[in-house]
């Protein structure tokens, strides 16, 4: 009999799988007795106890019956079957399979641990005592849990919290009841495009906007018409004139291009999501923090017609690896979407949401921002001063004054030197992230998306320079050709 | 002008919001000067100061102007709107919506505290150890953090730990690029619903199931078909001849009938999906936990054709209010359901995530099986004991030994008197439930659904007697009518 051990994990376990695997596929037919443990052992070279412990699993299991002092057998009324090569590649097994392969690739943030200067958008404020405080605000909420099943819309005293403090920091007038919690702001966006898009339905989106939203939308099947942003955000005269059922905005802080919306331009949004009916996701993915100067209303504030989806983010306020956010929801809507969160995962976890309520009522999480939104501030000048005095007109800052990125514009660099430059300073140490991938429509120059979160002002001042020194270099090349 | 303040919060909050629904519902028009600040005070009975901080933040929101010492005027360009009434019902939004919004309601968990005994399924083992013990787990993932997004299929610690314990405990052979860690069975099932149906395939589910997955399927557009199960499990030859694209089962522990499936129903069911090319979902949802006697391989063990997906989950081993879980996926899916898992939330929190692979790594997860595993034999004898010495012969005990609720059965009670036992036994403070509600067809005779693991011995034996005393009670009546 041939018995392939797979090396892996103890002897016994391995003689286990591989007689298992005989007895499965047919090799060992129902009714078969095994050889004897002492010549299995022999024959395979392992000690008889090995043998002897497998054969008991394999009894164990059903697969094997031992007959008294008769030996063991192969047990009957087991139908054997032929191995199969498993299929590696299967064409989509739905629409929805076929759908989402058919996506771009995605512009992800890479790991890249030889980078001394990382401008990677998404990078935490990492901030030591943040981690640690908020690891005992989870001890704490775990020795007081229930363990039970949390409630689908989100722990009340979450909500509770959720709901003063948007009415306190962002002008939002809502009761807890119009809040769902959700695991972030990607989990809104999907539960919120299942409910609202059939196929084929239209979604606007800003041109340039965040690609994991324009995926999960697509891949529900909706019709993306993107409409290109100014400078005072997105115009609600340049929308489609196709029925639109829901459009995506980030009016506080455009992603990634920095504008914000103007009220005007606000307030003709809303005018048109009222007279069109149609639905206003509003992104606030990183809302008031880090801002410098004018503060605008949410559309929310605006909205007296109920048709604003507003949906905010622990991420950036916190940190990424904390999966939790909320939407303040439509009256209209909420019970469908309550419903859609039970579907798709039943609720969050109830230990990180109490955690959460803990660290708002404490005062914490607006200590954190106001600290928070002050380093950013600094880091954020010290990038503006940097690119000033190392990079001057060769990079052209698009700063709103808000958030934990800025935009680089490089006029006069063709698309292949920009790739030129981004390689070039990544073999010196410093990442650089292009602007391109976020655009349906490329833009008129290539750009950077300059993220300032993950690094300090003493480090940022040292990535200008390098900068600096790159579009230097890139020039000469250029210059020389 | 007619100015209502909502009630809610500090005074020049509410006074902002009435000032700004003046303004944006037209009452008060563009270009208008607002009253006096200490005109408006002594009409509504404000301080000065409190108009004053109204009108800056007004004028901070862009909602108004102020012109040095002529006053303050509302901004110009913004369109009047008029208030519509916020439509409250509204027809579905999409096919998704409309069907979820068909689903029959749930027989959820309600938490009532007024009862002394709750035989409630889903109840966690109530441990403080363990949850302190988690706590310290969270904080000391929570210090080591570096705070970002964590990697869609899961953290690569967790799923190395998760692989080799299914290969210790539950013979399965993966290793930790199969593993895709979700947020409890209910996402899995999600996600694998999206992902392997279109509207109108069929899905196969066992009756008596467990009600949220058929809901998933159902609001996925599956045709769902029910197929019995008896003593031995799904009986691969009851199957629809119809094409299948999903079935999903419980062999471990079939819930809720508490079923095992036999290893000969198992390796006719995987040559069935093997033929006939569908996939088999294995909710392994309480696996070996607190299991007495014969313990069957897993079907994932059994599968040569790569065609079981193996779901797993944390709620019962540890406690539901932490909601993860994994899937060990067959190859052909894998990169389909990472894709779908970051297209639906980026990914699971990484702390918690963290957390659990220490508590792997430490042992302790394993140490917490073995003492749960023995308190909850432990409370499943003192349920069959008290059944039996209190309720005799009118409570049919149907254990299979295994997880964390038994079904007892009614003989000789018709479904009214089955209402009249569970309201009464409500009445003296032992909260009982009907199995009816997982059944598609319901079954021959009424039934409860057992839950035993969120009372103590001491509770579970008075929990029997109260039982008893009922049933003693509803005979009366019915021998008296």
């Amino acid at each position: 009999m041939y018995l392939e051990l797979d090396g892996k994990g103890v002897l016994y376990r391995q003689l286990l799988r591989a007689l298992k695997r005989a007895i499965l596929d047919g090799r060992l037919a129902a009714g078969t007795q095994l050889p004897a443990t002492r010549l299995l052992a022999e024959t395979l070279g392992l000690s008889r106890n090995t043998v002897v412990a497998a054969y008991a699993l394999l009894c164990a299991e059903h697969l094997a019956a031992s007959h008294g002092g008769s030996g063991t057998f192969v047990a009957e009324g087991l139908a054997p079957r032929r191995r199969r090569a498993p299929p590696a590649d299967i064409p989509a097994p739905s629409r929805y399979a076929a759908r989402s392969r058919e996506l771009p690739a995605l512009n992800l943030p890479r790991r890249r641990g030889a980078l001394r200067y990382d401008l990677q958008y998404g990078e935490p404020l990492v901030d030591l005592p943040l981690f640690a405080a908020w690891g005992r605000a989870l001890a704490r909420a775990a020795a007081r849990t229930d363990g039970r099943y949390p409630p689908s819309q989100g722990l009340p005293a979450l909500r509770a919290e959720i709901a003063a403090y948007l009415a306190r920091r962002r002008g939002i007038a809502c009761d807890a009841e119009d809040i769902v919690v959700v695991a972030g702001t990607q989990q809104a966006v999907a539960l919120l495009g299942r409910l609202l898009l059939d196929e084929g339905d239209t979604a606007v989106l800003e041109d340039p906007h965040y690609q994991l939203i324009a995926h999960a939308l697509a891949a529900e099947g909706a019709r993306l018409r993107f409409v290109a942003v100014d400078a005072e955000g997105l115009d609600a005269a340049a929308l489609p004139e196709e029925r639109i059922r829901l459009a995506c905005v980030t009016p506080s802080h455009q992603f990634p291009s920095a504008a914000v919306m103007s009220v005007p331009r606000r307030m003709a949004l809303l005018q048109q999501a009222a007279q069109r009916r149609f639905w206003l996701l509003e992104d606030d993915y990183d809302g008031e923090f880090g801002f410098e100067g004018r503060l605008l209303p949410a559309l929310r504030s605006l909205d007296l017609d109920d048709r604003v989806i507003y949906v905010g983010s622990f991420s950036k306020t916190l940190f990424p690896a904390l999966r939790l956010g909320y939407v303040v929801c439509p009256r209209a809507l909420r019970d469908d979407l309550v419903r859609a969160k039970r579907l798709a995962d039943l609720g969050c976890g109830a230990i990180e949401q109490a955690a959460m309520a803990g660290f708002m009522a404490s005062g914490a999480f607006e200590r954190h921002l106001r600290k928070a939104s002050l380093e950013l501030r600094r880091r954020r000048r010290a990038l503006a001063d940097g690119v000033a005095r190392h990079c001057g007109a060769r990079l052209v800052l698009d700063d709103s004054g808000a958030g934990m990125h800025c935009v680089g514009w490089l006029p006069g660099l063709d698309p292949a030197e920009a790739d030129a430059l981004r390689a070039l300073a990544e073999s010196r140490g410093l990442g650089l992230y292009p602007i391109q991938p976020h655009y349906a429509r490329p833009p008129q120059m290539p750009g950077l998306l300059l993220g300032f979160a993950g690094l300090s002002v003493a480090q940022l001042r040292q990535a200008t320079r390098l900068l600096g020194d790159c579009l230097d270099q890139v020039r000469r090349v250029r210059r020389r050709a």
